[in-house]
């Protein structure tokens, strides 16, 4: 059994971890930390873990964590990450770290967009992009991963094909993504109070989300050169899921059906990604690890589709699903 | 043209009253006031007033409130509320109190339940309870209306004929509501973090709810004793509603024909009370002053059904509804 | 492995069992049935399945069903069933029935309530009630289980040590509860099209719905006599869930901390009822087959809340749970 | 007062209008008409105007509607309604007509798109396109105005400033765009199904939907020259509004200021538009007449933001809004 350890269990990507390895069949939590105010029984935390998991949250301690567990889904906030994920790697685990902070490889793109400095440069070198679609043969011998953003993960995967195929401008790519709420984490805001989300939708972050820079970092090892992509994020009333619509501008003629077989030989030997005959519901993927793509040539685009859920593929499924490809388990265990 | 302050123009009565008063023939909004940090434009407050009204919030000034309005809605929170309502009062204006300040007649049960001393006895005293289905000969006299609390308001509605016709056992009844989230004010909790609130719907307050004693007190007045109400509100995930399920216990023998003709003439001369052969609907009341209301006889009970909007017959609606009556205005004005 | 067939997949329990069945470590799914219409690739009709379930749809079969299955989780509607129920038993099968037909032992009373005669009365008397924490034992040696239907579900978990103890009056219990859309069942209609169901809620069924007879009598199997119940359902704007609110009568005098002590002792070895200590939420148990409750006494009443989701422990997971309990499997597997 | 009929008044739009001219101060309702089978008390057909209007829904006459009305808002599908219009302006009656039938003025593009034969091709030639922020004039001295679509109302007030000043490239606009589900009408289907529609968001109409030329044809009338827009809906869980998300290529170097200013100027004298400061909600325009714009530039593109609600803006406020400048009524007559 693989020992597993959350940091941060107190946050939603923490509860969905639990969930997840609860149902893992060579997994087992045996650590859960957050800071000291969050800390008690995991069921008074999260209602719903009552009966299915009697652990404590408690507070970090190094000393324990060496001596319990494997492997730490690291689910701190950006910035914060970087302070702790050292430390664990010190303690000999596996880490899988969910925060922004190994995935940008140019920290002066990393400083510009989350205004801290990289205290970590040594580790941001070693650390493998999670996105095992894309980079499995990496992840396999990773000591640290880098688990991707909710956004990238339903953008690039929605995209890779065309990219790797060099089938699209590089310098034109639109995607329009909506997030469901719990995309906002679990502190209460204006924003997100729901007589002010219920029956809502709005854009955020037009030209500056964070997740820019890491789309067009990974767009760009796939497609071999420089990929400019305009992202723009929205939220919406419902809780689990990113529907990506992505537009690009094909280089030469593209035909549905060719894509449609692109698409399907590219990601035909992958378990979570599902090549559909029509745009992807955010609701078939909620509650699961898997990811719908719909691709189709129309009125001289290429318009691409895809749906996942925000906190399973989007952050705790894909998780798991990297540390299933760490510890050479099956990679689809406690995601079926 | 009656000239209306709003006291407490942040929260979601205010703004629900300013909608109300924008539409209304013979009222014009002059004033409305919030604490220092809620002020500024209303439409930065509420985005859904751009274009609609270019007015201030401006802390309060009872010289300026002198100056400029005849009545105030007064949309403080309990126990704030009476630290105004007396130089609202001495300055002239009517007052319509949205809190519950004004509502309990014996200071020992206000005491108990609001857990603080009742510093304004004298105007409760002369406050009259602005339930106008009830109340309207009273209203028409009122300087003080005590504006009742959204629950008491379906509750009583749907039991009022009952009781008045003493058909119901007074030791028995139980009032089942599920109120709509905007139930819970403006400020984000944890609670009604869209995240949680969503697809969620639970219980709270079992057995201490402060609208038990309200209820207690006008179901008294109308049966003309004592009456005993078990209240037990739930929450669910939609903005605005309170569907009531009323179980009472029948005296005698009481048929469904009989009770639906009993409610049909009790209101049918009400504007807004609605007698219906089925039962209500939440989301038919939504957005309006309406009580639509159900009752029916079966295995040996009375149960009566009503729905109405929580923010407008639960709060603002009724309260200008109470304005017109005060000020001799056609009563329906603003709230068709 | 137990091979399972699912006969009637095409509807919301049907799924519901499929995607348990997929995540079962002791049983597989071998054949799934629907009328011809409703036939073809399972991931056509829900499209969750994509990529995790390649089997087909088909017309029902007796030999090929015979041939491949162990068990029939027959997710039939009301009277249809028992005109399947006899084949399946005869083919060898163990079946688990999700329609009524066999939970009411009064033939007079189910013809009262569905309007048919009842044409297997044979089986019906052999049909064990399928819920495990009262059950169990009678479970364990059945053939036939007749699964409960969601509200008996809810409503009986949460009274059942009031009524074992006879501590409640067993002529004046009211259940008062709160349904998700889905207990509406798959096919569209003008009540639960969207824009009438979201943000609504409304009663249905007073007086007159068809579970509580079902509820009254398994109460009174439990209290040793006779047990009336007024039942009232609502439908709420949400896909999952039950909550129920129960109102009963203490015989005599009962203290909270005493009727929470008496539940956990009532359920400590039960697998999937919790005892709460605050009213439970329907989020908590969405999507698991957990039933949370909470039990108080206050202003003369005993009040017990129960929440379920409607889809698992209503109905898909129950089954699966009487389905691991037949065949001697820990009763756990699948559901946890 | 003006006196309204409603053709088809059973279904949403039809509702929308009827709520608006029961608060309009100078029109009153005369005339409702539906299919036979949708005929009865308006209020027993939505609930919500019980109390509130006492017509009943008719069989349409001509003779009764010459007799008694001036102006006729046709809420008719697509391809039924230039069956009605010819003869309802042939009754002397203003029209106001919610269809595509008169909105298209190329009838091979309609034919194209709507699969049948245009049959009135004289009253589409004379019809004005109902889009009072850019064909005021026109429409002062209408007899037919073709109401525009609920989709093309959202982009084109969005992109009109940019097109008029020609500010950016007119082959490669992309409007990306997301519908509450009310857009879907009233008939129930398995895609509006609460459980399907609750929590989901899809793409549909991928390079397909009939909005597609309304836009572009009115698009050019504003450019001056050919646009060609890329338009893609989405459906998504909540019941009004629109939120379109507009991505432009300029043709030289824009700043955001000055794009702001340009929108300011545009729009002054608008008394439903609100150019905004940051993205627009959709919930601040639901129930409203109102858009909600934000330009910016930003990454090389100017993005723009509206917000409105698809049964208001979008349809029936608009019809409205054309009515009273028709007649010469103050123009956010009822609309306020």
């Amino acid at each position: 059994m693989i020992r597993v350890a959350i940091i941060g269990a107190s946050g939603y990507t923490g509860a969905e971890s639990i969930e997840i390895i609860l149902r893992h069949s060579e997994a087992e939590l045996v650590y859960l930390t957050a800071l000291p105010e969050e800390c008690g029984r995991v069921a008074d935390c999260f209602g719903r873990f009552k009966g299915r998991c009697d652990l404590q949250i408690e507070p970090l301690d190094f000393d324990k964590l060496k001596a319990t567990a494997d492997v730490a889904l690291c689910c701190l906030p950006h910035k914060v990450s970087m302070g702790f994920v050292p430390k664990l790697l010190d303690a000999g685990l596996k880490v899988i770290d969910f925060s922004a902070d190994y995935r940008l490889k140019d920290t002066a793109v990393y400083e510009k967009f989350y205004e801290v400095k990289h205290t970590d440069k040594p580790n941001l070198e070693k650390a493998v992009y999670g996105l095992p679609e894309l980079f499995r043969e990496q992840i396999k011998r990773a000591t640290l991963v880098a688990n991707p953003g909710c956004y990238p993960t339903g953008a690039l995967l929605a995209i890779a094909p065309l990219l790797k195929e060099q089938l699209v401008e590089t310098d034109s790519i639109i995607v329009n993504a909506v997030t469901g709420a719990s995309g906002a984490g679990r502190n209460p805001s204006a924003k997100f109070h729901f007589p002010n989300m219920n029956e809502n939708l709005f854009a955020y972050g037009v030209g500056s989300h964070r997740h820019t820079p890491e789309m067009e970092q990974i767009a760009g090892e796939i497609a071999g050169c420089d990929v400019e992509i305009f992202f723009q994020p929205h939220a919406g009333p419902f809780d689990r899921g990113i529907l990506s619509t992505v537009y690009c501008q094909p280089k030469g003629k593209a035909g549905s059906e060719g894509l449609l077989k692109l698409y399907s030989d590219f990601y035909s030997d992958e378990p979570f990604v599902q090549v559909c005959q029509a745009p992807p519901a955010v609701k078939d993927v909620a509650g699961t690890n898997y990811c719908h793509i719909f691709v189709t040539s129309v009125k001289g685009k290429i318009v691409c589709f895809s749906a996942i859920d925000n906190l399973v593929k989007g952050a705790s499924g894909q998780a798991v699903q990297n540390m299933n490809i760490i510890f050479g388990l099956e990679e689809t265990l406690g995601l079926k």
